[in-house]
């Protein structure tokens, strides 16, 4: 997995979530597609609640996730992902600085 | 200004600074210079050291910044900025969530 995005566009906006405990830019593709890459701080045990589908891919750190209507937690690392349904929601465990890239749809 | 860079590149890995008081991404430009985008939480008082030169522009919020050398803070928002010289330094209060563009050399 490349360690950037090219050809692409960038809000110069953050989005933050939960008093920053997550952070992210938004990443706009040639094709009308959109992606964020964000940080996740250690320590957040953070809920997210979706609209659209989405795919978190970890690129960097350890985190605990349990996605709605799953049973436990599970542990993903750099370079493994997890899709969330539409209008679901997902309980996040960052053991230490995560990072992610988010797709959507 | 623009609410966007495009045709660029961005890394996925979030640069965090004071425990995520402070978090930027990466953007390179086909002419090989780099920016950063990057947001600094409300109530944030941050000291940066740099390196290269850097022009930081506010592109939303308002703090007060006193540079090394000058007698007092002053006063920045969206769409003012302020150059901060070779290996200088920088006090920066955010009164809000700020978000800047800082370009470097």
């Amino acid at each position: 997995m490349s360690d950037k995005f090219d050809n692409v566009s960038v809000g110069k906006k953050a989005n933050v979530f939960f008093d920053g405990k997550c952070v992210s830019h938004s990443v706009f593709f040639p094709d009308g597609s959109r992606k964020t890459v964000g940080v996740i701080l250690p320590g957040s045990q953070l809920t997210f609640n979706v609209g659209a589908p989405e795919l978190m891919e970890i690129t960097s750190g350890t985190c605990d996730v349990k996605i709605a209507g799953e049973a436990a937690f599970k542990t993903y690392t750099a370079g493994t992902s997890f899709k969330v349904a539409e209008n679901g929601s997902f309980d996040i465990h960052a053991k230490d600085e995560v990072n992610y890239v988010c797709s959507f749809g």
